[in-house]
């Protein structure tokens, strides 16, 4: 009993045939046409009818950058592709004849996480995905929490601070203001502004200070620059921060770090369950839930969106 | 089928006869001895008892103030009552020779809601109860959500406004500190220090103003006074505002708002609703979850309790 | 004796003839050649040569858009013009044989209004410039506050918001950023994603969504559009709270509020000076300054400057 | 050409004969009698004329912990003892026909800090009275910045927070609540609860943990304890904040640092420096003021007051 898992990212589309235990037995990608959900959709077909010649598949799971509606067909909305109220999930299922499942790309590669991964083991986890954007994925009970409009997860839009940052969402304060990439790079050029002969380190890994990104910051941090310490324990500030309030309200078992910025590791993490420590409520009162990096760094979306598609 | 529900405050115990309806059939109360679990085990062992000779009861559920285990039976803690990592529901299934179940009280006071009361129709809902401080209940694919050790739902400590105002748990900036009773009363007080001349009103409905309290504010609002209504508005920013942030989490499909504070209507209501319009996270691409008073005033606790009771 | 008065603005520059009363007696402008420090030079030469054809002129007074050093004379830098530690009153001076003064442009324009505008009856006030950018001056014991360096009066850059918008000095949480009239435009752009059905009329103002400006905003809630209003008393607010601010620190008999913004007048006068009482320190115990409209709009820089060139 | 600087203080009142180049050259003190304003003006009186035996005493200087209106005679309010508009300059000039200058206190220890202090070679200083309060004194163009009202330099109160702590001035915010003993003791109180086993030290040297005060936390840093340091670094973080909206709003060429707080020394200043670096506006474009702890410990009021007297 095998899926075709399909993760369709801004820039690029992953699809991959996917197995009851998680494997990933095949795998294929291509970029994405933003501007067009029919060439995203003749992609899809295309690959997933390649896979059928060699694999029996049963369904087709596909992980979407953008708001999924409860149906788990129609996504509502998404940032960076040409999708508004557009039923791809619909769409696919009449052109594969195949039943297919759509979910938000940020709770498939949680559910991978909870199925294969490092909360395979605990029945309430929350993941953290933190690239670009903060992205969230939350498991309570064993199953996966969609919201009623298929909303749910969007941790990197509880407000954080009153008067925050401008988020493009249109709000203040967003919590992925402050815990994710492009906080990571937004501060250190705001730093870099302010006081120059600290950040002479990281400009020299930048090279260019108008092009100056998180990942130099990271990088910077790892050969144990000081500035670069300093802003990657900000970030991991706000990782804590958050955490702990996800943990007010979830009281989650595990917290699992994913996306890009969470390969920065223990230079990241360190702070971060500091922080979580701090700012946990009752913290003497409940086992410490532990801060851990994913398993799967490209994966999760295709695998759990697979798996996914077998389930109701 | 009936069972037993049974409230236990800091002030005082209710237990009621639940039938599989919901409806209450008979009902009791009586003060709490905070000091003592006994005096708590014994009322509540009696209480049952003489339920017993009149009806069939299969099972008794607890609401308890204080931080539920995820055993449904040990009480972690409490800050009103002495109990520190307390067999509760062990010591009541002993002596009473019938299942228990302890779940945490605003807990049980949601779950009431989301089965008998305005989230009957729903299957995944938020309730906020505003008191002195701020509890709340998630109920997500139709389970409570309590999380991997029991302390799910603990709204009122999420981390909310940076170097915020100090907290009974020892943080700042917790959401409870903003949207609750206590803080209605702390900020009246403090706007009476800073401004007198503003609050003139609401210290006649006060008659002292070293005794000034929420509800003299609420009461003052509701004839329309200035200043009072400011207060009350702020008080529904803020709740309006930890709405938009569980719903970016949880994307739940109605909040309900019970507990004490909830009484002032809509003079708080629609504060509240304006605010999580506000402050909703792409509040234009999906369906505005309304904000309602709970159904229940006094006796969602021992309803929720009775309805645990009988389930997993 | 009279003098001549300049302001160097980042698109134009203004000259004109001041008579020890404050009167302009003749006046003229051109635009400012913002990459080129001797053009600008040029120009003001000879402008003061033709002023001089008719008038005795015994000094001149420069209102420079920038950081001005101690010495009255070098401007250190400068946001929009090209000058980095630049000793333009001393090149003046050496090109016209006559005595030089340059000063900051909000403090020239705060001076103005000391001297012979709305502050000619005060020993002691504070004058808040809202532009794009928040500027200010500051008079204490009848004498101009320049600080140590030359760097007194910006008030837009205290710190108003711990992890607040970023600023474009390199800071987070900056006083203008909240208030000024780039706040307000921002405000509103930001609004206008998150809720854009709660902004159409302002959206029907400014004709094309990326391009709302903050006088679209005052436009409209002159006219009594709900949102604008609000958008409106937001920023009021914050111009109440830094003057509060400044009041703990200064404590001046008059707040003058000078730059364009000020002009939209009442609609945005009335919650700052509601703001300002909400929030100044001792509001009971001293009497309240007066928040008013400066008298001098675009004038203000050349009148002050000229004053101040015949001063020590 | 002599004088009497008096210091009335909340608990204790302490009175000196000040020579023109500020040193002491007699003092004695005395409890306050905070509730009566006639015994308090009794003592000062008795304790001119012992001084008088043995000094020609030419003027009285006195510093008063409380809001001292422009006319340097009449205290508008205090905290801490009975004076509402108490016209105490001219009271006590009557009753010893002397000429009588009252100062608030904060005022006056900045003056002898300016005058024969570490400000005696600047014209421009800033100095922060960091007590259990958080006080300051102005001096710009080698003058004491005493405001319209006599309110200038209540550094404390201006708003740091946007919902922040409450004040006892009835406002949330102010900077006070941050950078202040009483900060210090609040915030370790806080960090206990939540944290406990961070902070076992700190409670070691505060024997009892209901009995805390910022000065065990003062001690436990000085001995390297993680967890003193941490807090004391938070408190730094604020002064260096505070710091720098002042030189923002002033520019100051040094700001003193006094108070019982200061005491603790280097461990406090090196991160409120580096704080001050960091929130500093402009930071690359003037020279950095030096933070530095002021020359007098308890006698600042005294001198200053009684330097204060023999000046308009």
């Amino acid at each position: 009993m095998t899926t075709v898992g399909v993760d369709i990212g801004g820039t690029k589309i992953a699809a991959g045939v996917v197995d009851e235990g998680g494997e990933l037995l095949e795998s294929t990608q291509w970029p994405t046409d933003p501007k067009s959900p029919e060439v995203i959709e003749d992609g899809i077909v295309s690959a997933v009818q390649n896979f059928a010649r060699t694999h029996e598949i049963e369904a087709v799971g596909v992980a979407a950058c953008g708001f999924v509606d409860a149906d788990r067909s129609t996504v509502r909305f998404a940032g960076n592709v040409a999708w508004r109220d557009h039923p791809l999930g619909e769409i696919l299922a009449d052109r594969l004849d195949l039943p297919v499942v759509v979910e938000n790309d940020a709770n498939a590669a949680g559910w991978a996480e909870f199925q294969f991964g490092v909360g395979k083991d605990v029945s309430n986890m929350v993941m953290m995905t933190i690239g670009t954007g903060l992205g969230g994925a939350i498991i309570m009970n064993e199953r996966l929490v969609r919201g009623a409009f298929g909303g749910a997860g969007e941790i990197g839009h509880m407000v954080a601070v009153p008067f925050g940052h401008y988020c493009g969402c249109g709000h203040e304060g967003c919590l992925e203001m402050y815990a994710s990439g492009t906080a990571l790079t937004r501060s250190a050029r705001s730093r870099e502004i302010a006081e120059p002969s600290f950040m002479s380190t990281i400009r020299e890994y930048a090279g260019d200070r108008s092009k100056l990104q998180g990942q130099d910051v990271t990088r910077a941090a790892a050969d144990g620059d000081e500035a670069a310490l300093k802003l990657v324990r900000d970030l991991g500030y706000w990782i804590g921060r958050g955490a702990a309030s996800l943990s007010a309200v979830l009281d989650p078992e595990l917290i699992a770090i994913g996306g890009g910025v969470s390969r920065a590791g223990e230079v990241l993490l360190q702070p971060a369950r500091r922080s979580f420590k701090e700012n946990l409520f009752a913290m003497e009162n409940r086992p410490l839930a532990p801060i851990v990096v994913s398993k799967f760094e490209n994966d999760g979306g295709m695998i759990g969106a697979g798996d996914l598609a077998r389930r109701d």
